[in-house]
Formats: structure tokens, sequence, C-alpha cells
């Protein structure tokens, strides 16, 4: 169902056309020609770049990596809101539109996961929210097969893309659903070409008609390796060249106080570079600049020799193999200038802030590179390889095939780019040799750089647990309690509202640990932020505090005329409620005797002019006094003093856990769990944070934070937080197998069995709050 | 690595062809022609079955199902052996040799995976113990991945199918190896037909040669949903058929007498059946008898249609497909024939005691329907159904292709058998036919019946954690507390080795809890029975008790003769010995006086005669007390009194600890975690069980079967146990809202709380030994 929305995407990439022929149009002078070829791309991208950034900024770039760390189990919700599907979708027209060597298929994956996440949204109105909660994930894993698959009618390695690029992990219930998905997104896709009588049949995207009987030579397999080792370089080189351009940017400070200033104006000054290059009657020609991402991908694979006899009468009727014969230059130096160029646009253009995809541009590269080689296996056999027998000519369209699939694979990290091909050629006679030119690509780029994907994870700083890397040992020896957090805000089970509103203040955490008392620490579970502030808002409600003032009015009635007799026997509630009251205007002895805290409760009582509605409940850590302010703007214009004399009261009763909604079984690790266990755990539940016990006691807290710093801090030794002394020690005395570390272990709980002979007492705890203190 | 030793499995179909030449022989006389017919597959069968039995009776069937369990973490040993690999390679020859419909993908899986343990296994004589042993299951997962890939040399629908039949979670970083290990393997299947010089260069298995340009047409569509459905049907009843023959077979007393008497007559009357039936001269000319399943396969995936026009002379040059046309019947009622009788034969076939897969007769009966159906459409519409323009006529080898991927996705519920058919066939153009209808088929299947793998772990009772079933929402009320096992094995610090000797005698769990006392119940960690044992045996070990003999010999001689000097430099183990057994008769005095336990060491002091090595540290609960019996038998002939005594002191003493391994962070649930959860965590981690704790006191543990028993008992409500009163209670209570559940149980935790005001006593611990004692 998910899928039927993702199609109106697919009708986004008209306007291309329109650039043609409006440079079509002016072909008598060149100069109006020049500013009709310069002037749209700029129009376009800065229409993109300014669209998206007002309506929503979130929907700039590829979308993958946000998508990956939402997946990862990171709530971010702004990126899956109706203004960033909007945003989004025009900004990704207009940015394909304009021609630069941008991509469709991260945004694609970005759009189908909005519109996953809005259905799920629109069908919760109808069924249980609970319901819809838990297969949100699953939802979202499915809309990202569908963007790939629909993007480039290959339901398979749509699939297949979308679980490497996204997940650490992978239920394999879910990819059956991908599958279904993709398969009908891709069907749809395709059938709309037939219907609109573009195409006969559902035929692949990019078809290839290279030979079946005979597709490549055995010895030719060499050449192919040779793709993918080069590939893999290339593919490295293309994300560091990226990483580059985006932290010059962002380096050079008098560059980006300018560019601050004129947000349009670094897309506009890129666009106008680029297209500058690319215009045919100037350095376009040696880069076949007129033709689209589409006309280069069908020239590349086209399964005819550029290099051999009949050049010139096949071009004729085919006009984009046309492009790549120029009177001056040969075909080599065409092909090396056009990868040469269009590698540093397209890590260029990728960093404009518009929803684009690096994925397309790349695997254009590839299929460049991949021709070339082939045009110079052509060149260099010019009868094929194969001695015995009949001739069988090189084809270089299968060349670029593979390199297409081996850049593509290496810039991404994938191997399913193998399967995207197949599929967009409608072919799989080559599938040897791409496989094995992935293959090695990957093996290449994963030593050297990581993935676009994790390096645009890395720039954006998005919260997401990286791999552990191979063979860094001393990783394992890293404990839980060397990086846990030990000051953990926790409520306990006789907290006041008071505790609540303070917690509320200060934390960060999305939930909050319940824990029996102060003194035994035994963690009991954990309560969601949201449900607190609830709680709170619940009990400091307008209704409460009118219902109060109705019963002091019935209560000072009763005290001036005792006369009246007390009829209500309706309302018996009211009556007791009259009772408390009354003698709470007094010296209070119904609430346990409390002290008081002096603090005055500020941020409550400021009064603010925001009186936008506050349907969701929030999350960030800056509104969270909003419950409270909320309800005092509300109250109607009685005495201040008054009410917040019964705010206070109210304040320090004992919260009532009747109505909690707790989870009462979070996640728990102990303290000597290794990192190695904890990244398993943490990427394979998805969590975002787990409570440290000791014993029953809860002694810290892990997020994701702190794991990550633990990873990326255990590579560049630095700061005491993550390797703390024992971890070091541990270093120094276990250089030999690891049961000699577990003796160690041991000998310390058997240390402490013979020293502490009744364990439940409370000396740990005050080492614990010690340290609190800290 | 792993993959270079699966390929001298591809040279094992030899045999079939000898069974050709040898009737071919013979065909002046039809009865010697028959007998040859009938002979040659029941020695061939027999001498399977008798070899698999004899050598390794794990051998037999699939591999997939135990495969499946393996990688889901339970340790299966006796099926990753070097005597099961022998009996797997050289009974699956034989086999495949008979003609019999019968696969091989199931037992290459195995062979793939038993290449890699033993690999493992020899790799683990150079590096650490510890390293491989983290690294096994990725191994295994990556040798499944070669074992599908080299059969079909389909490197691609090779990992995805592994995937899809062995994994429930699945690592994207595994996939990767799996993909780079089935792409080796399937290059090199694939090169050795091209240095055999059978073909020229490296294509697909079963290359068709269908139209590019037009594959089929949109009009098609729907009679390939209708091969997706019925095929799901189809593959449904397979699955059930198999299972009903399994059983039917079991149930059969008198059967099962006669067939547990003679094991070959079995298998020895089925092929005799399944022979007779396919003999070419008689019957088998309604079937094509007379082709192997690959020529059976060639001629369904043929481009040319049968019903039409020319026919004959099409035959003339092609023998596969003249065995399709016949005199009397025509091609419609052959092809019936063919499916039902296969049909049942396959079904029949796999349940023989030899080393067989279902994969590859369910892909030929699915080519043959998918053919039935394309040659009736083409019968209906002769000229094709596109009407406007050129005439395309309806591939019949398509539907072919359609029906085999969709029978065979039926059966194992994957998806990817898609992409096998792709890799097969070297053609992707009847893609979306293809997805549709296996995803249709797979849609029915799994509604209807487990898949073939599940079906056999049921049959064989295989420790496989069962999949959660889709909206049984009670399932999600049941928590870990009502199915947890509450009488936990566990040693506390101050254990003596006694206690130790009792647990492994009684216990069959893998691993042993360590709490710090009985009292507390405080979890510690997890020890592993095979470290008790060592530990054990290393405290009895003769080194110690001669040692411990010489000391008390010195002493002895300081305190008879004071005067004589000790001059025994030379052969000093030797006067020990002789003092030792002076010395022992009398009165220990060395060992501090504690109270024997009046109970003797009964298993520990029977004389068994198995002089056998037990390099292995054994692990089934029968031989727990081997390690004793070994040490007790390996002692010289002296004084056995003596030595019992000295073993019943030794006994007695408190477990040293420091030399121990634990695991001191061993999986822990709380009681009120519910079981969606649980099983969650148990699939995800690949537990075996977890320690249920309560504020760190450990109160249970709940390992797969209760959790097996748990899901399966919720469907079938039987036995309480299963639910017992408190999870009826909360049924009954919380028919609402999830949040009135939470609600009680905050309730209840508030009661604790304010009944319990020191939550450390040690009442709750007396309740749980009342419950042990039970």
């Amino acid at each position: 169902n998910i899928n039927m929305l993702t199609l109106k995407i697919c009708f986004v990439c008209f306007l291309s056309t329109a650039q043609k022929w409006m440079y079509g149009g002016l072909d008598s002078n060149v100069i109006l020609q020049y500013l009709a070829w310069v002037t749209y791309p700029v129009v376009l991208i800065s229409f993109s770049a300014g669209f998206t950034h007002i309506v929503a900024p979130q929907a700039a770039g590829s979308g993958i990596p946000e998508m990956k760390t939402i997946l990862r189990g990171v709530v971010l919700k702004e990126y899956l809101t109706l203004k960033t599907f909007v945003a989004k979708v025009v900004g990704l027209t207009c940015a394909l539109g304009s021609g630069l060597p941008l991509g469709k298929e991260g945004p694609f994956v970005h759009i189908a996961s909005l519109c996953a996440a809005l259905l799920c949204k629109f069908m919760s109105f109808f069924g249980g929210i609970y319901e819809n909660e838990s297969r949100n994930t699953e939802m979202l894993a499915a809309a990202c097969a569908v963007g790939v698959g629909c993007c480039f009618a290959a339901p398979i390695g749509g699939v297949l893309f979308s679980i490497e690029v996204t997940s650490t992990f992978f239920a394999v219930r879910n990819y059956w659903r991908g599958f279904f998905a993709a398969t009908f997104s891709a069907f749809i896709f395709r059938v709309l070409a037939v219907w609109n009588r573009d195409e006969e049949t559902i035929t692949a995207l990019f078809k290839t008609r290279f030979r079946l009987d005979f597709p490549f030579d055995l010895q030719e397999l060499p050449a192919f390796a040779v793709i993918g080792i080069a590939s893999g370089f290339g593919g490295a080189l293309f994300v560091y060249l990226n990483r580059l351009i985006v932290q010059f940017m962002r380096k050079q400070k008098t560059i980006n106080k300018f560019l601050m200033k004129k947000r349009l104006l670094y897309p506009a000054l890129v666009t106008l570079l680029i297209s500058t290059l690319s215009f045919p009657p100037g350095f376009g020609q040696f880069m076949a600049g007129q033709l689209t991402q589409k006309e280069t991908l069908v020239s590349f694979f086209d399964n005819r020799t550029w290099t051999k006899q009949g050049m010139t009468e096949d071009f004729n009727y085919d006009s984009h193999s046309a492009a790549w014969k120029h009177p001056q230059a040969n075909v080599f130096v065409i092909l090396v200038i056009f990868i040469v160029m269009k590698f540093w646009m397209s890590a260029l253009a990728t960093t404009l802030p518009v929803p684009c995809g690096a994925f397309m541009p790349v695997f254009v590269i590839g299929a460049a590179f991949g021709r070339l080689v082939g045009e110079s296996m052509a060149a260099w056999f010019p009868e094929g390889i194969n001695t015995d027998g009949i001739i069988y000519p090189i084809v270089p369209g299968g060349y670029a095939v593979v390199g297409a699939a081996a850049l593509s694979g290496a810039v991404t990290h994938t191997v399913s780019t193998a399967v995207i091909v197949f599929e967009l050629t409608g072919q799989i006679s080559h599938i040897l040799p791409i496989m094995i030119a992935v293959i090695l690509a990957n093996a290449v780029a994963q030593s050297l750089q990581p993935s676009i994907y994790d390096s645009i994870i890395r720039i954006k700083k998005l919260p997401y647990l990286p791999e552990l890397g191979w063979g860094h040992h001393e990783k394992y020896n890293i404990r839980v309690e060397d990086i846990m957090v030990r000051d953990v805000r926790y409520i306990t089970l006789n907290s006041t509202y008071r505790d609540l509103h303070e917690i509320l203040l200060i934390g960060n955490l999305k939930t909050v640990a319940l824990v029996e008392s102060a003194e035994s620490m035994i963690l009991l579970g954990s309560i969601e932020r949201a449900q607190l502030q609830a709680l709170l808002t619940q009990h400091l409600s307008r209704e409460r505090r009118l219902e109060f003032i109705r019963d002091r009015a019935d209560a000072e009635r009763k005290r001036v005329s005792v006369v009246s007799t007390p009829s209500s026997e309706e309302g018996g509630q009211k009556v007791n409620h009259e009772v408390r009251f009354q003698i709470s205007t007094e010296e209070s002895s119904f609430t346990p005797a409390r002290p008081i805290s002096p603090k005055p409760l500020k941020p409550a009582l400021k009064r603010t002019s925001t009186a936008e509605k506050n349907i969701e409940i929030p999350t960030s850590p800056h509104d969270s006094g909003i419950g409270l302010k909320n309800l005092l703007c509300a109250r109607p214009q009685t005495d201040a003093m008054e009410i917040e004399e019964w705010e206070e009261q109210q304040l320090d009763e004992q919260v009532n856990f009747n109505s909690w909604k707790i989870d009462p079984a979070p996640f728990q690790l102990v303290e000597r769990t290794s990192l190695h266990k904890t990244h398993t755990i943490f990427s394979l539940l998805g969590l975002d944070h787990a409570y440290v016990t000791s014993i029953g006691r809860l002694i810290g807290v892990v997020s994701l934070r702190e794991l990550r710093k633990a990873i990326e801090g255990s590579m560049t030794v630095k700061g005491v937080k993550v390797r703390p002394p024992l971890a070091s020690f541990r270093d120094s005395g276990t250089s030999g197998t690891s049961s000699e570390s577990e003796a160690t272990e041991l000998h310390k709980l058997w240390d402490r069995h013979t020293s502490i002979s009744i364990p439940r007492e409370h000396q740990p705890n005050t080492s614990d709050s010690d340290e609190k203190s800290q």
C-alpha cells in the first residue's frame, strides 16, 4: 500500500527536456545560447535550494544517512514530516531538472520513507496506536526498498541495496515485505511507461543487447578485475573528495561568512561553474555536454564498438553516440576528459544543499570508465581474444556495465549494485565479471574510506553507532563500567512532584529510571519523559486547580456559616477535598512535613505568550517546562500568589504511581559487559540506552553517545573517561591470554566475597553517591 | 578459502549416464532392459542408504534444517564431523546417480558447511581457538551460501536463498562474505566446464534464448499470476504430503517393525516402485521417463512451442524434446501425467534415508506446470495476444521458468528462487512475471503450511525456536515469570567440589549459574559445564594425588626415622611411590578434618573398561562422570579404599575460583519481560538460555525448550506450566487496554514497596527454596 504514493515522483523529470528545447531553439546566437544554457539550471538550483531551506532544511541531501540513523532506532522526527516531504519532492524535481550531475536514488528512498511514515500516521487514526508504532520501523525498511526499486525499476536490487545501505542486522521477515512492496512499485513504474505508449511492453530501463552465446571470453576477466580494483580506488577517492569539499567550505571562515549571508549564492555559483564547463559549443564538446545522464548511459551501454570500423555510419542513426565523436579528439581523450570532469563535478554537486543523491552520477562515471577500458581492449584486440574457431569481438558495452556496477558499489560499499545493474540492463550474461569487479572494488574501497553515506553521517554528526573495526582487539578489553555515565537521573517510589519537575528540567534522556529508593537503588523500571510530563501537567491542571478553588470556597462558606447543614450527599468526594484544604491553609498536617526546597519554580512561573497548541508531547530538553507554562497561561486571572502557593503545595505531594505506564523491563547490562558485546546488543536491538546494574542496583547508564565515544575514542586514545585507569591496568596486566583477565576479575570477586560477608549492606551506595557528587 | 573444497562434489553426477548406457545397450530384450533399468537405481540407493546408516546416520536428508538449527545457536556437533562429510558425499553421489527425483541443493549446503567446520577445526591448530570459535558461525553462514551458489552456479541467488532458508536475523557484514565465497565458488564451478572443453566460455547453466525485445505481453500477466497462486497451493500440498508420508511410516507399527529389521528394504522398495513406473517402454513413455532431471529442465526451458506447427521437424534434431511427443497421447496429457506422477514420487523419494534434497524435483515439477500453462496459452492464442502491429507468439519456455521459480519458492518459502532462476537461465527478461508469481506463491503457501525445512525440523524434533505467529495477541500477555524454570542449578562462591560433582551429575544445561551464596542468590556469572568438569578433574588428578602422597611421605619419613638422610636424588618419584603406600594405610592427618559425607561416590568408583582417549570434553549428561572414571582407571593398582578416602577429602574442599573462566555477564531477563520480547532477544542473540533475575537475585532460568513450549503451548492451551494462574488472571483482568495491566503491575509494586520496608531481607529466598523442593 505504501508504494502507490511513491509513483507520483516518477513524473518529475520533464524539466531537462525543456532546457534542450530552449538551447536548440537559439542555435543562431552562441551568446544567447550560452545564457539560456546557464540561466536555466542556475534558476532551478537556486529555487530548489531556497525552497528547501525555507520549507524544511532537513530535505537537503540524500536522505539515506538519515534513514540509516532512523532505522537504527534513533528518533529524528523532523525528518519524517509532511513539510519535509513537500520540500523534498519539489526540491528534487527542480534539482534533477537542472541537468547537474545529481542522482535521485537517495531522495527517492527518503521520499518513500516519508510516504510510509505519513501513511503510518494516517493509519493510526483508524487502528490502535500501539500496533502501528511497533510496525513503524518495518514499514520504513520496506519503504527504503521501494525507493530504490522504483527509481531503477529494480525490485530485487532495490531491496538488497536498501538492506545493505540502511541496516546492520536484518530481520528476514521484513525482507519478504520489501520484495513485495518493491516488486509492486517497480511493476507500476514500468506499466506506466507501457500505458503512456512509450514502450510496447515491460522491459528493462536501460535495455542492453549483448551477445548471449558468448558474452565474454575467459581471458577478458583480468581486464574486468582491473576495472574492479581501479573503481575501488576511484570510489574511495570520490568519498574523500566529497568530504574534503564540505570540510573546506566549513573551515574557510571568510567564504563561509559570505555564503551564510547569501544562502543561495553557493548553489548558484557551483551551478554556474558546472554548466559553463559543460556548455556544448564550449568545453562541453569534449565531454558530451549535451547528453543527459540517461542518454549518456544509453550510449555507454551500446553494444557497438566506437573505435573500430563503421563509426560514422553507425553514429548517423544514433544521435546519442554521435556526441562521443569529435573531429579533433579521439574517443579515448573525450572519455578521459569526461571522467575527470564529471568526477569532481559530481563530488562538488552532491555537496549542494538541495535534495540530491550521489548514486547516479557515480554510476555514470563508472560506466564511462568501463567504456574506456572496453574501447581500449577493443582497440588492442580488434579480432577478439578467442583464438580457436569463430571470432567474437569484444563488447565495450559490457565493460561499461561492469564499470558502472563496480564504481557505484565502491562508493556506497554495496554488492547489490551488481543486481541493480542486471535489472537495469535486462541482461545477466555478464554476471561473473560484474560480481568479481564489484567484490574487488568493495574490498579496496572498504579498506580505504567509509561509504559515502557513513561519510555524510560523520559530517552531519548524526547519532549513529559506528561499526566496530576489524582487529582492534583493545576494544574487547573495554567494559561497560569504563564508559557508563554514573550520574543517572532517577526517581524513586516516594518522589514528590517537585522531584519530577526538577528531573524534567535537568535531564535530557528520553526515559528516566525508576528505582525503589535512593538508598537501595534497586532498578524497578523506566518511565518515558512524556509520561512524566503528562503526569505533572495533569497534577497541576486547571481542572484540579478550579476544583481546589471551588472546594475552598465551599469550605469558606461552611466556616462562615456553620448553621447550614452539609447536605452534600452528591459529591462525597468534594467533602473530603473540603476537609483537606481547610486544614492545608493552616499548618499542613495531611501531607508529611517535608523540607520545602527554597528554590522557586522559575521557569514554571515565567509567563510566555506561546499560545500554540502542543498536541505533540515535546521531547527536546528545551521545552521540558512547557506543560507547566501552558497551564499557567491558561488559568483565569486570579490571585497569582495564591495559585503559586497552591502549586507549591501540590508539588510537594508524593507522586501517585497508579496511573503510570512504566516499562517494567528496561534493558540491563552488567558492569563487566564488554564493549564488543554492548555494541552488538545495541545494534541488534536498536537500543538508545541501557541501564547498568550491579546485583540489581542501578549504577549507571550507557547511551549511544557514550558508546560512540568509546568506539571512536579507543582508536585515537584521548580523554580519561574513555579509558579509565582500570582499563589501562587491564591492558598492562593481561598481555597474555584472556583467561588471565578473567582470573583477575574472579580475584576481585573473591576478595569482595570474603571481605563483605553480608552482601546487602548499603556501603557500596555511599561510594556511588560520592561519585555522583563529583 | 572454504569454497575450494566444495568443488570436488561437482564431479559426482557421472552415474546417471551409466544407467542410460546399460539401458541403451540392451534394446533387444525388454525384460533384460527392465532389469537393467531397475536394478541399477535399487543397488545405488540401497548402497547409499546402507553407507549413510553405517557411517553417519546424520548425513541422511537435506541438511538445511540442521544448518538452520545450528546457525540459530544450537550445537549439534555430530552433524559437523568428518564422518558425516564422508557419508554425505558418498551417499549423495550414489543417490543422485540413481536417477530418482532427488535434489542436491540441501546436501550441498550441508557439505559446504561441513567443509567450513572442518576447515575451522583445521585452522584452529594454527590460530587461537578463541578467535576461531567466534568466527565459526560466520563461516557456516558463508558456507551455506557457497553450497547453493555452487549447486546452481548462482552466486547472488545462492546467498539470498541461504539467508532466507537458514536465518531469522542476518548481519549485513556476513552478507558480503557470503557474496565473496559464493561468487568464487560459482566462478570455479563454471570455469571447470570451460577447462573441460564442455563449453566455450562461462555462461548460465540452463541457458535460455527467449526474445529480448518483447519477452511477454502485459496481458499475459494474469496467466503468470495464476501459475503463482496454483504453485502456492501445490507447494503447500507437497509439504503436507511429504510430512504425511513420514508420519504414516512412523505410525504403522507393523510396517515399521518390519522396516526396522531390514533397514535397506524401504529404500529399495520405493526405488523399485519409482523406477518401474518410469521405465521408458512401460508407463515411462507417458512421462518422459528416459530423461534425466537436467534434460527435462532443458526441454522445458526451450523457447519453441510444442503444440503448434513444425513439431516433428523441430523435434528431430533435439532429442530431449522428442520425449514429450507420443503417438497416442498429446503433449497436455503427458505433461499432466508427468506432473502428477513426479509430484508424489518426489514427495516419497525425499523421505528416503539417503542424502537428498527436495529443491530440484520441485523445481522440475514447477517447470512442468509452467510449461503446461504456457502450452495451453500458446494453443489458445496461436498468434500471440498483442493486437497492434507485429505478432509476438507466446513463449511457453518463459512460463516454465516462472512455474519453476514459483513452485520451488512456495515449497521453501523463499523469494530468492526468482534470482536463482535468473542466474540459472542467464536471462532476466521475465523478472516481473517471475517476481509476481513467486510472491503470490509465497503468500499462499505461507498461510497454509510451514516450509519444507520447518516441516522437517518439526518432524525431526530439532531444538529450533518457532516463529511467533502473526496476530496471536495472547502471547504478548505471557511473561517470563510464567514460563521460567524456577529450580535453577547453581553453585555458590563457597561450594565444595562435592557440590560441583553433584551438579554435574544432575544438570543438563550447558552452563551453571554462579551465585554469591544460597541465601542472597545474587547472580555473579555463569560457568560452562566443561569448565567445571575440567576443574574437578584437575583437582582429583593423578598429579595432585601423587603430590599429596609425596608430601605425606616426607612428613612420615621425618616422623619415623629422623636419623637416616634421604639420599634418593635419582628416581625420586619411585621412592615416593614406595613410601606413599606404606604410609597411606594409616590415618590421614594432612588434610583438614571435615565431616565426610556418608554417601559414597558411586559412579566415580565404578570401574569401566573405556580406555579410549577423551580428548574432547564430554558435554552430554550421560558421561558427566567420565573425568573421574578416567583418572580412576589410570591409577596404579593400589589400595582402592585409601584413594577413595583421599578423594572424599578432596571433594569436601572448597573450590578455588582463581583459575576459573567465567562469563561475568550472562544474559539476564526480568521476570516481567514479555514472551514476545524474550523471543526477539533469543532469536537476535542466538541465545540458548537466559537467567531471570529479580533485583539482582537469580530466580529462574529460561531455555529454548521452555520458550518453544510456551510459544507452541499458547496456541493449544494445555498444561499448567505454560499458562499458570497468574497469566490467566491477567487475561481475565485486562481485557481492555494494555495500560491497565501496567497499572496493575504498578499496584503490586507499590504494595510491595509499602509492605516491605527493607527490601533485602531473605524472605523471598525461602519461598524460592520451597518451590525448589516441590
